[in-house]
């Protein structure tokens, strides 16, 4: 399996590094703040709010070269409520400007840290279905490094195909943090596909 | 029960139809195309193309007034394999500004054809979820008319917020429709929520 490094380590740096773990996957969590030299992972995770992304895409621009990247931010701008407008269409197409010698892929924002860490969909009183991550990217090789994992993961892992879908993704993710801010879907819960 | 007039009788249009019957509303269907003076339901449903939309809404308008009009399209320039640039953010914003003496909701769009009809989701080889129908709206008396029948119906209808969200519910409709389009997921499966 590939090796994962995973910059910050919040709910959800948290929940990818169990479920990478789970997936048999070498893990190096790296704080979001935190210096390091040399990534030993061939995916890296940049597990850190959207308003991070550019900090972090300039800070280790150099130890990203070469790598597979992983975007799973959902940029909203909370204190307003809303989505935030994004020239270019989503935030993972905005990194692969940051980034041009990464392979970028956007994964994970449509999935609940809960989900993640326990490998499962729950909800009070139904029943339970395997935790879905849906993965949208330009390049087959990387998105399977990074589906590889999540499937053995015992996640249900989903290529939506190329990283243009990260618009539609971000707006999944979106709907779907608008419904468990509103109580109407439980942090344990969330979109499957029945396929 | 509240009446249901579906125009349109295609698959969406003929789908809808057995699942308003399902959940005991009396059903009006009308051809696109046919004339009708009177409408007897009060959830109107538009089950044609987002193409024609702005003509039914012409066509109808007096007739829609007062009425609960339900967008179920999801605006897909096919030939080009790409979404339509909507500036009003979504088809069912746009249609509001057109018909603005109805009660306007996005509906459907996010739920296959023969989910609705059969209500079920289901996928070879593994288990069935009920339907699923995500309903936005700025009425909440609107998405209560059309909730109960679809719950009534035995899917799984979920009020996702104002219809402002109708512009997440086509970008996951889109998503959904490339999955199937792309034979990653069936047209019996598709999106839906655990909660």
């Amino acid at each position: 399996m590939n090796g994962f490094t995973i910059i910050g380590t919040g709910k959800m740096g948290s929940a990818i590094a169990a479920l990478a773990e789970r997936g048999g996957a070498s893990v190096q969590s790296v704080a979001h703040g935190e210096h390091v030299d040399v990534f030993t992972g061939d995916v890296v995770v940049l597990a850190v709010p959207y308003e991070a992304l550019g900090e972090v895409a300039a800070r280790f621009s150099e130890q990203l070269a070469g790598k597979v990247v992983v975007d799973i931010t959902n940029p909203v701008d909370l204190a307003e409520g809303r989505r935030r407008e994004i020239k270019a269409g989503s935030a993972a197409a905005e990194l692969t400007t940051r980034l041009p010698q990464s392979r970028v892929l956007k994964a994970f924002n449509t999935s609940f840290a809960a989900t993640l860490a326990s490998g499962e969909l729950t909800a009070d009183g139904a029943g339970s279905a395997p935790a879905t991550v849906l993965v949208a990217g330009d390049d087959a090789d990387a998105k399977s490094a990074l589906l590889d994992v999540v499937e053995a993961a015992g996640a249900q892992g989903i290529d939506v195909g190329l990283l243009a879908r990260a618009r539609e993704l971000e707006a999944t993710g979106y709907l779907q943090l608008s419904l468990a801010l509103g109580e109407a879907v439980p942090w344990t819960g969330g979109f499957t596909l029945v396929r």
